[in-house]
């Protein structure tokens, strides 16, 4: 079975971090990727030393971004929010800071622009990064958040950004952003070429998707062919832990924590 | 100012073909696109009497496709289907067949299959429209739809399909479904060289999208740079009328028609 790592989103509503971990622990699980507000609140230097404590590999952390603002002056503060996402990632010593990019700026409907600010957020955050050595995984956000929280939507998209800032950017390949793309095997293969997976998030798509944030399927319920993207990404070279990221406001985080963790497990075995 | 043409959904709550063509006139408007549902209404016959004593342009008719099943008798009934909606189209001298190809079939996680399957079902009803004279558009529906409603899902994999299928196959380009798209300028320009833009189909996108279906917005009350991919679409040779197309459950499909119309000119003379 291919190793997992928790997304703590997935278990938000049940866990902080380190009750997630305590989880993690019992259920075998021993790579996390939190968020930055669930480190906020039990502190960096604490959730450092629980990682290191433990033994943890960290995949991510979640998230940097958002880079898009109507003025410089909003500009800067996200570049300087990174800067810290940067150290928080650098402190539990993360595979990646993933970026999570923004959409369009205010009233703006000039994507392209928007797009431009992204580049440039990205390399202005770049020297602090490699400093640090932390990597940077571009997420391409499904193109249904193209407005209001990501304007990078496709793999292809974002290696066009890696390929001008240089190696230590990558992408962060989440099924359910990308199962879509008609291009996707080409993309992941190219992502591999390039040596820019620096990581895996799954869950799945369901039919009818009631909310278009928050109704993320467990694998094996939805629509994702897992075992064939997982296959492209492997064949890509990348052999890391697939990172399990499900938001589900009306089922998963209803549940509890440790119910979450075992049906994770039985799904990882048997459909990804 | 454009052309304007009306797409028939975007009014179906309020009027059925007839009701909607004397509206259309009362304010001037002489092109629309009229659904299935709403043609077999009032008669094909009857329709095409209304068509041809109006001197209407049809635009569009919507829609044939829907082909991947999971039987070989369930793609033939599609493709059976599509052979009718030709001889609609012929009947109303439409401009196009609109197609929505259709997602995956039954609980099938193949993409790629059901994208074979669609460039099966397309090559099977070509005779019968070419012999007709009735040009068949794809319209790549937004990736949201994949698994549901269209497995294509961006104009270049629309004009992939149109390369292998010949020159009176093209592609109906719906801001809704494509504004997202970061190569979009270099596929309306492809579009354009291959000669195969059929028809422009516009609306908005709003923030926040309530509904995945039926919340699309008036041209300029959303996100989308309707002037902008307007130039692209002229600059690649497509001079036909912009076809308004809004589901609108909760805002336009409440409101009288000939306040839509009104509001749909003003909005196409400013922001379109």
């Amino acid at each position: 079975m291919s190793k997992i790592s928790l997304n703590l989103a997935t278990t938000r509503a049940q866990w902080g971090f380190a009750e997630a971990v305590e989880g993690c622990l019992r259920a075998g699980i021993t790579a996390i990727s939190p968020w930055r507000d669930q480190i906020a609140a039990i502190g960096l230097e604490e959730a450092a030393r629980i990682v290191r404590d433990n033994g943890l590999q960290v995949t991510g952390v979640c998230r940097g971004g958002m880079f898009p603002a109507e003025t410089a002056q909003g500009r800067q503060a996200g570049i300087d929010d990174n800067l810290r996402a940067i150290d928080e990632a650098a402190a539990l010593n993360a595979d990646c800071l993933v970026l999570v990019v923004g959409g369009l700026p205010g009233a703006s409907k000039d994507l392209p622009g928007a797009r431009a600010q992204v580049a440039e957020g990205i390399a202005a955050m770049l020297p602090h990064a490699r400093a640090s050595g932390v990597r940077i995984a571009i997420e391409p956000l499904h193109p249904m958040y193209a407005a209001d929280r990501a304007c990078v939507n496709t793999i292809d998209q974002a290696l066009d950004i890696c390929e001008t800032l240089g190696e230590t950017v990558g992408v962060a390949i989440d099924v359910y952003h990308v199962w879509w793309d008609p291009y996707l095997a080409r993309a992941i293969a190219r992502a591999g070429r390039m040596k820019r997976i620096f990581a895996h998030h799954i869950c799945d798509w369901l039919v009818p998707t009631r909310d278009m944030l928050n109704d993320r399927g467990m694998m094996g319920d939805g629509v994702i062919d897992l075992k064939s993207i997982r296959a492209m990404i492997e064949e890509a070279g990348y052999h890391g832990p697939q990172e399990v990221e499900i938001f589900s406001t009306e089922n998963w985080w209803k549940r509890p924590g440790d119910e979450v963790l075992s049906v994770i497990k039985e799904r990882v075995a048997s459909v990804c």
